[in-house]
């Protein structure tokens, strides 16, 4: 099972590729970050990153793409962003009809170290582990991209399975917009 | 001048396409809602979202798209969900060189009703004035996204003039997403 975990962002937008089933050693195939300079215009900055992931998708064709969930927090601005971004990365995924899965940042913590409460630096320390790294991924949207990843490939096989059809499925009849005209 | 305003969401995404000038009477060319099943995965909810808005903007070809700035409101969940709709309305506008302006919704009641904390039912006469409408467009969000483009064509001309040409040397020349692989 090959999967696309996205920490979304504007600014920065972590990326990550990693293969393998649950139960065997996992095998990253690419790691980077999306980058839209602050101070272009918010659609242009949603085209790069529209850009970036479907160079992702173009290159390495995973089967699932895992996005972290977005939750209101402190800092409305940057919620936005993140919100953003993320629709922009589930769309690209939807259109190829590959399925999206969401998780949330305890879920990916817990998955990954035990805990739904550990830091930056153990989340980073585990993916190195767990990847056979020479060294924990920079910067920290990486190595979250990549966490995400390796938590999809850890849940319910049969449940992703499942989604994957459900996705094909929707992606053949896609859902119609209903507008109307005056 | 011709603007497509956009009032997000994902269950009813409001759309509505005015031309003119200002000081001069408003055509109202097209007034709709793209709407999508709340059953949906949300990754094609948000491909729906594109195809409707793609389908407008195919069909009126405007010169501005007007979209309604969020704001994080007292339902994380509809911000989410008006978030990632807003999202792919400027992603469409600008991948096609269409400059995007955002307009918050006391800016857009301020400009058509003269007060920034009018309510529904006085948008909605207005927008009706203003275009000579025999009756309210409904659903409000189809109302809100006409005031949205009149709020638009109302702004400084050559403000706007400005950004269309900001906007589409920018589609000609996009940013790159700045990426790396491992």
């Amino acid at each position: 099972m090959r999967v696309l975990g996205v920490d979304p962002g504007l600014t920065r937008c972590g990326v990550g590729v990693v293969e393998g089933v649950a139960g065997r050693p996992l095998t990253m195939l690419g790691v980077g970050v999306v980058r839209t300079p602050a101070d272009a215009e918010l659609g242009q900055r949603l085209v790069a990153v529209e850009q970036g992931i479907e160079q992702w998708l173009d290159e390495h064709r995973p089967e699932f793409v895992a996005v972290e969930r977005v939750f209101s927090q402190h800092n409305v601005q940057t919620v936005m962003g993140t919100a953003q971004a993320s629709a922009v990365a589930m769309l690209c995924a939807a259109r190829r009809g590959i399925p999206v899965a969401l998780h949330t940042p305890s879920e990916v913590k817990a998955a990954v170290t035990g805990s739904g409460r550990a830091d930056k630096a153990q989340v980073g320390a585990m993916v190195t582990r767990l990847l056979r790294l020479a060294a924990p991924p920079k910067p920290a949207d990486a190595a979250d991209a990549l966490a995400l990843a390796i938590c999809h490939i850890w849940r319910a096989p049969a449940q992703n399975r499942l989604q994957q059809a459900v996705a094909l499925q929707a992606a053949r009849t896609p859902i119609t917009p209903k507008g109307r005209t005056a």
